[in-house]
């Protein structure tokens, strides 16, 4: 295996063994700023505590809105005149969430990030084109100085302007390009529309991130543009991009575990879910000094892939995310994302664009009823047909979220259509499920 | 004194020693270039030719032009793999101008802009925000590095809103920024219609540089904002930010010299002007690997001030950036520029907004004409002053032009006004000046 760091080589024991040691040195680091010292003591955690991995879950979890209450300095754990970064979110909805960093940290991110861009074939020779927005939101800068220390030619781009893109690309003969999902798909739509075929741009790799976005989305940008376009993950309060990243394979996302503790839990009670499940990720830093952050509720529903990766990395792989934890639904008590109903739906070519997800209560029971759109063609068909297609939907869904829906056929258009995001759940139950 | 960098401290000795071998190891790196290689060949200059500092005006000229039909990658002088960072001139009129950084480049750039930084007394305990574009833009990440490499706590922060820019200000306590001298008189000029006191914010020292400014809009500036404005001068084909910046005492600014040579010619001839007098800045590179630049117009007019600085550096000082060479008038023989004629005017208190120089010729002779608006309450005094006040313009402008205009002086608005940049110049002799 060609690796940038060594670390990419490590087995699971060196991982942990690795893990264990950052973690008690995170806690030790952590327990400086006024909130992270109340809240580990108040746990009964001290950097000896930790005696193995497990330990981490007696640390308490950390919410966006704890962020947001220490803003906008309360978790620094080192001297200021340390800090040489400071990235926030865009707080569109409130408080911004801040995070600082040390010269140390930066590097550690620069080469997180730069490994990614290795593991996927990206080398000095490559030329590097930005195409996402500079400033406080961290792909700009987070990319930026990965690709630097990687050694690749970096064309700070910045966002939009796709005349001006493509020109770049075609005059310094650019090989790779960060760019947002939508407008990656934007991109190769006006290319088509001019006349060009984006096959001939010297473009050979993608890294794709920021939006969520489906397996779909990504083998169409795959299409259009002529390359392959790799998953990022990150989130500013884990540095940035980074954090998990695809390698050749495009078989989930390895999480960089010697730097990041990361685990799955139920949003609903907390506690870990059954390995395999899907749940909430949750990241722990283990290299940061000016801020780090225990135990972080990224929202982000994911889940952690089984078996091995065909690269050789052990470093677990994260499914693409699913959706966001506040989507949750609990019924009959198991936890349900509307997207799990969707990916099943997506398998089946007779379903329609839309569909609904409605609860209720029978007689104080939960019932969990999808309402979907069959195609025109397919609606004709004899009454036979339906009734098999309903029951393999019904069969289908039940093998994914472990509850039996009443799955209703319905015709195209029927269901209400919504300008911009679709309202998928209406849950007609007495009590809100959360 | 207090450095950052040991080349702050040189004698002049020093620093033209280190010049002369620079320059030596300059001319070797450019020859690389199939453009150097064929220009010094042609013009008998090598390395070991280069015995003195005079030695330089033995290198041709580079003009944009030159660098535009180099385009894009005819200056690189290393493997391309070497390079890690491509800026761009945003290129609005016609092909961009493309320079290329090696890892060791961006660290001499780095360098030299913490040490403007530095010399202003600004510290690693600083909060330094940075209120210019990022992207393809020098100013952006070419300050930001600088910040960087001198330990800032660095808010990379952007252009443009306002809104957000104060409230940054204010939580993370930033003392000092980065912004363009128009865009800190609509900040000031915003603050006090919201009724706020600038003085209170933690600022203490702003950045300006990358547009053409007076200083009087500089005074404004720090009376609007309550701090200290120092100029930054730079241009992308010299790396961007950090070529020249003032010290504390605002009086010129330091070029750095053991990183550049600069020249000032009669913009016509090609010529050294005599020590002391207005011409175009010529800039060589010295410590450049990627893409060494030779003897380049600027275009930009400013002269060396003379004596010595109060700072004890002997770095020669720059005159603020009086126009562009493309504004030049030749009249008589003599070189002339509207700044010069204006910064006259301007030292009147009797003389209104506008006025208006028309070269004519009369048998054969050129004339310089200066119409003048004076101020309608001057206007009404007798006929005896305003003559005493048109002798003491024509004196005046002469001392500085060393050719006496016809002053006419007219009443205000009289002259025609335009919209946007005025004109100031009516060329109405047969031939074009130059």
């Amino acid at each position: 295996m060609e690796f940038f760091d060594i670390a990419e080589t490590w087995s699971r024991e060196a991982i942990t063994a690795a893990q264990i040691v950052r973690l008690r040195n995170t806690v030790e680091q952590a327990m400086k700023s006024p909130f992270y010292g109340q809240r580990l003591k108040e746990a009964g955690v001290t950097p000896g505590s930790i005696r193995s991995l497990d330990d981490v879950r007696r640390i308490p979890l950390t919410s966006k809105d704890d962020l947001r209450a220490q803003y906008p300095d309360g978790l620094i754990c080192v001297p200021k005149s340390e800090l040489v970064r400071m990235h926030a979110s865009s707080g569109t909805t409130g408080t911004p969430t801040v995070v600082y960093h040390t010269q140390s940290d930066l590097n550690s991110w620069a080469d997180l990030m730069a490994r990614c861009m290795h593991m996927v074939g990206i080398r000095r020779e490559d030329v590097f084109q930005n195409m996402a927005g500079y400033g406080l939101f961290t792909g700009g800068l987070g990319i930026h100085y990965g690709a630097e220390r990687l050694g690749c030619l970096t064309i700070p781009a910045g966002a939009g302007n796709t005349r001006r893109q493509v020109k770049l690309v075609r005059d310094f003969r650019t090989t790779v390009a960060h760019i947002i999902p939508s407008y990656a798909l934007y991109l190769g739509a006006a290319l088509r529309d001019e006349g060009e075929d984006p096959a001939e741009l010297p473009l050979r790799i993608a890294l794709i991130g920021a939006e969520p976005h489906t397996e779909e989305a990504r083998r169409r940008i795959e299409d259009m543009l002529g390359l392959k376009a790799y998953n990022s993950y990150g989130l500013s309060e884990m540095n940035g991009p980074g954090v998990a990243f695809e390698c050749v394979h495009q078989d989930g996302l390895h999480v960089w575990e010697d730097a990041y503790i990361a685990e799955i839990i139920d949003p609903a009670t907390g506690e870990a879910v059954p390995d395999g499940e899907v749940g909430e990720l949750v990241m722990t830093t283990l290299c940061r000094q000016g801020m780090p952050v225990l135990r972080y509720r990224t929202r982000d529903l994911t889940r952690f892939l089984p078996g091995e990766c065909a690269c050789g990395r052990v470093h677990r792989r994260l499914d693409r995310i699913l959706g966001r934890a506040d989507d949750m639904l609990i019924v009959k008590g198991v936890n349900i994302y509307p997207m799990q109903v969707e990916q099943v739906l997506m398998g089946f070519p007779e379903v329609g664009q839309n569909y609904l997800i409605v609860l209720e209560r029978d007689d104080f029971r939960d019932v969990l009823r999808v309402k979907v759109e069959i195609r025109d063609e397919y609606f004709e068909e004899d009454m036979r047909k339906l009734h098999g297609l309903r029951e393999r939907i019904t069969r289908r869904i039940h093998d994914e979220i472990l509850v039996t829906p009443k799955v209703d056929l319905v015709q195209h258009n029927s269901l209400p259509k919504s300008e911009g995001k679709a309202q998928r759940v209406q849950d007609l139950r007495e009590r809100p499920a959360l």
